[in-house]
């Protein structure tokens, strides 16, 4: 980005609500020229900037092709060596999410001590209110295909565009690592049908938001310039 | 997204070239408005289309302010509990990222065997037109502050963001996983000053393409309709 001086400054992200206005001069250093596109759409640096993790759902469903549109974003991602490793499993039926985020919390309630939580999650956990799935009309759930550490991180890239697309077609997301543990047992594998040797990575809710929750801020980014 | 006759249909993701005259209904079902961006933005689902591993980078250097732009992008992905675990190196000297790439390259042909890469992997290294940066302008690792798998994965959201809003402004990148093995060495972490806790999960070259190269392609998304 070049000042009118001609020298670099800052990318500058306006907040999306100052989108339309924003600086004369666009990332290619050129007056600004603007385009029009389709609203229901949001521009890259909007998306990344208004997603939120949502705990909160209307009772609206999730349709199977809303979520196929998501999963298309999904599977755009980098891969190592393009080898894709990563499969989707989706439940849209509520009783059956409910029904799974009972066993999840009881199950890790039961074994807390099998995992690496401490002991603050436990508090929110044991806690009658909390409810798994948050009470999601939808959950995805991103696996890994091979034991690979880099299977695992390719499912994390494709988790993020998932919840980049959902949140520009205004669909909220929560990534639910708590059931993660429970979800990974072979048992629970076995029940849903999914192969023993694939992984659950990323336990995704998707749903209609009741509304789009204030950011918890964000630290400086801590930064080493090597030269 | 509802059709004109109630229906659900699916979400349809316009190709980048096509999306300023696409659909006449948006994603809220309404009667597509149309709003004004910027140029030189993206809209979420041109820059996850758009995204591509460069591997051919044009001489112009990378500046700071451009790299921390990307770097602002990377710290709003999601992560557990917000522990925010991740922090960043950059390298935008072009004879450290080349010396570097040379050293990174010449350690794994000396200790491939001590890798989990497998022999094609070998074939690739071993040419000698086989540069391990590319010859990009910037080199930026992103780092995991903690040995949990968690804080690995957050990196890897981190590292997503970082790489769609390089696409936005134009910058093409590259995950260099192959660079990953020698960086992490408890030597290379003390002579790069950083911590020897962190832990390299992304190396991401950044720089201005040459072009953009043709897509890879994808599989068909392998989904699990559980209900």
């Amino acid at each position: 980005m070049l000042e009118p001086d001609g020298r670099h400054a800052p990318v500058r992200f306006p907040h999306p609500a100052q989108a339309q206005t924003s600086g004369a001069f666009n990332a290619r250093g050129g007056i600004a020229r603007r385009r029009c596109v389709e609203e229901g759409t949001l521009e890259v640096m909007e998306a990344i900037r208004g997603r939120r993790a949502v705990r909160d759902y209307t009772g609206a469903r999730m349709e199977r092709p809303a979520i196929e549109g998501l999963i298309q974003a999904a599977i755009l991602a980098p891969s190592a060596r393009n080898l894709q490793p990563w499969a989707f499993a989706v439940l849209l039926d509520r009783a059956r999410i409910e029904g799974y985020a009972r066993r999840a919390k009881g199950w890790l309630l039961a074994n807390f001590s099998q995992t690496s939580y401490d002991d603050s999650l436990r508090k929110m956990v044991e806690d009658p209110n909390f409810v798994m799935f948050y009470h999601a009309p939808a959950l995805v759930l991103v696996l890994a295909k091979s034991s690979d550490t880099q299977a695992a991180e390719d499912c994390c890239l494709a988790a993020e565009n998932l919840m980049l697309a959902a949140r520009a077609e205004g669909y909220g997301t929560c990534w639910i690592g708590l059931a993660r543990p429970w979800l990974n047992l072979p048992a629970t594998k076995a029940e849903l049908e999914l192969p023993e040797s694939f992984h659950v990575v990323a336990p995704i809710v998707v749903g209609h938001p009741k509304a789009w929750p204030e950011s918890h801020g964000r630290d400086a980014a801590e930064i080493y310039w090597l030269g």
